[in-house]
């Protein structure tokens, strides 16, 4: 069963100090192992790709090719249940539209004594996408990772998922296919982690690697960061719902598994204001796993970290949900665009009783990567942004620099950098 | 003597590559020091910090107090230059005009079917600001650092700085001062960052660490990271200036030095097409080396990692620039707004014969803290937008899930997550 927490409690502010903190992973040490895997592909290219796919993925990629052809991508869409594409297809528009507005404009403007200012947004030239292998290979996810990088204007978008036992799920090949990836090579791991950031004979190197993998492939991209750009390491998923008396606790109880049933470490949490409601999302609860095929990774992600926080008023929701910082945060209240504008820390915001978090798993539009493990705190779910960089413009002529150049030079001077002022100095005469 | 390539050269693409993977620094393995800093701190607190500075800052922090009160600011203020002090106000001034125009705007909308969607930008709610001691201890970079918090809105910016030998550079306190900083502690390293991320009885934890630091600082940093968010790792730093015949060498070499001044590792590059005007700037900068008071530094620099390119035409600079992807770009050329649009991978860029990079390491207005490393491929200079973070919005009635749903059950059931679909269906009693 979940804990449950009453802030009435008078060891509440200490009982949800220590929820907070809870570690929901631990991360097996592979740094040791994945130095290696990146040493050797970058002395082997791409014979160490054919050597650990065979090894790890159990497949041959000497027969198989390193890269899905064509062929490959056609064969998937047969293989491919037409109403899963048309579903794909539909997710992607709606991915598309919504991150379309998120596109930055430059700016350039000239100030009041006539300097000339801006900044410029480019899209980063080439990204890999890391798309994990077996049950956990996603074709959501290839769509959430890859349509910002599209809106965003990357023109070399390249995808690397391991073809465990040979094969590839269709469905990936279908989702990069309509997300408009060209490249798509079969390795995972560590080692294609390595192939992306140094690239190999076949596969030339990128400037920025995102998407989800296991800890070899989180940790190969922390080894790599510098080299190349990375995405935030994904933790496991969190829901929490905050709901008044007035739901049915059926549709919470529903949301609540959805996020369990992801993974034994996936934590959801009710937060609500009437104690009879809280019981009977329980019950519901222990009802719905009896007939959930994934009922037992479930059953253990709600006992080992759900959690039922009772409130007296709702308003009380809202510091523990700043505190909570939820990758995913329901309100399932009468009025909760009166409650959204004092929400400061949460990936994404599910509002009313119609609004299940699932819709923005597929077909809401914003992405569903986000920060998990309370970095909703001081970071953003993926977005157009993390596949453009902005460089900042200045432009001075001869009667701004000297406007611009005393304090410039008293500043240099303060700080001991004589070059840096007679860098200025020298184009005035002073 | 700087290395010389001519892109008419047989062997200058081989050369070029080496040169770009070329590594200037070399990171201490401080790993597992930092790892036993960042343990006691946690178990010590503030203990731990008065011990640690007796140690590393020679200082007595049971005599100073952790926090710098404000009475210590007003010293500083009697301590500091009156024109630096308001020079550094100037800066403040432009550098905080420049980042209000960064603030982004929350969006909403609705869609064709009537979904209701959008995004909401809030403030990191506390940031820590480390700042070196000793030599490398900037009142400019505070300003670069603070400010575009400020901006962001976030409302607690706290400023950690080793006191060395008991003392801290009063310009530094002022620029903390005039940044809006009202919380500062004595303390620097690694113990810092701990402190900053995991709080002490002094220091209550932030959400963000931000700000330059030794090896030791950047290795905390990659440690705490995920319990806070952090910055880029800052490599030393480099130049790259695109320069014609008609420049005078004496401005060029002065800005080529402006640079290598800085660290022995820092990166001076002209690119130009002018052999003649090479040969100048050569002879110029070892001209203006020999009156230079960190003229030691400055030489190693150009000596080990300085370059000069010479290309056939200005056009060839282009690919060339965007392979070094420099921290900062001059194009001190006739035409440089020609040039600009096919730059892609630069920090920040100064355009024209009139504004040498130093006028953006203080009062142009754009940050100075910048991508180094290449790191412009894929990052951007420090900015509004790294002290917010943006929550996506969407709002469903009965109507709107009605259309969504058969798309999102039908892609939970494609990923085998009953729970996800029943979550949608339970709604509208499918």
């Amino acid at each position: 069963m979940a804990i449950t927490l009453r802030t009435t409690d008078t060891d509440f502010e200490k009982r949800f100090a220590a929820f907070l903190t809870t570690k929901r992973e631990t991360s097996p040490d592979v740094e040791a192992v994945v130095r290696d895997i990146i040493a050797t592909v970058r002395e082997q290219g791409d014979r160490a790709l054919v050597d650990y796919t065979r090894k790890f993925d159990r497949a041959d990629l000497d027969a198989l090719g390193i890269a899905v052809s064509r062929a490959d991508i056609e064969q998937a869409y047969r293989d491919a249940d037409p109403s899963t594409v048309e579903a794909l297809t539909f997710a992607r528009d709606r991915i598309r539209d919504y991150h379309q507005r998120q596109r930055p404009s430059d700016d350039h403007y000239v100030d009041a004594i006539g300097v000339e200012l801006g900044a410029r947004w480019t899209a980063v030239e080439a990204v890999g996408l890391y798309v994990p292998g077996g049950t956990a290979s996603y074709p959501s996810s290839v769509l959430m990772n890859a349509m910002p990088a599209r809106v965003a204007g990357v023109e070399r978008i390249v995808m690397v998922v391991p073809a465990s036992g040979g094969t590839i799920n269709p469905l990936v090949l279908v989702a990069a296919d309509l997300a408009g990836i060209t490249e798509i090579y079969r390795v995972g791991g560590a080692q294609a982690v390595a192939a992306l950031a140094y690239g190999t004979e076949t596969i030339r190197p990128v400037a920025k690697i995102v998407g989800p993998g296991n800890a070899y492939v989180a940790a190969a991209k922390r080894q790599v960061f510098g080299i190349v750009g990375i995405d935030m390491i994904a933790g496991p998923s969190e829901v929490l719902v905050i709901a008044d008396g007035d739901n049915d606790p059926d549709w919470i109880a529903a949301d609540l598994l959805a996020q369990a049933e992801h993974d034994t470490s996936a934590q959801s949490i009710l937060i609500t204001d009437d104690a009879a409601f809280a019981s009977a999302v329980e019950k519901a609860v222990v009802r719905q796993l009896e007939t959930l095929p994934r009922g037992e990774t479930a059953a253990a992600s709600w006992r080992d970290f759900g959690a039922v926080i009772l409130v007296e008023t709702l308003d009380e929701a809202i510091p523990l949900a700043n505190r909570i910082a939820a990758e995913h945060l329901e309100l399932a209240i009468a009025d909760p665009e009166a409650m959204l504008p004092q929400i400061r820390n949460a990936g994404s915001v599910f509002l009313g009783r119609h609004t299940p978090e699932v819709i923005g798993d597929y077909v809401g539009g914003p992405n569903h990567v986000l920060p998990t493990a309370r970095s909703a705190r001081f970071s953003s779910g993926l977005n157009v942004l993390d596949f453009m960089k902005r460089s900042s413009i200045l432009k001075l002529g001869p009667e701004q620099l000297r406007a611009l150049a005393p304090a410039a030079i008293t500043l240099a001077k303060a700080e001991g950098l004589e070059a840096h002022g007679r860098s200025v100095a020298i184009r005035l005469n002073l």
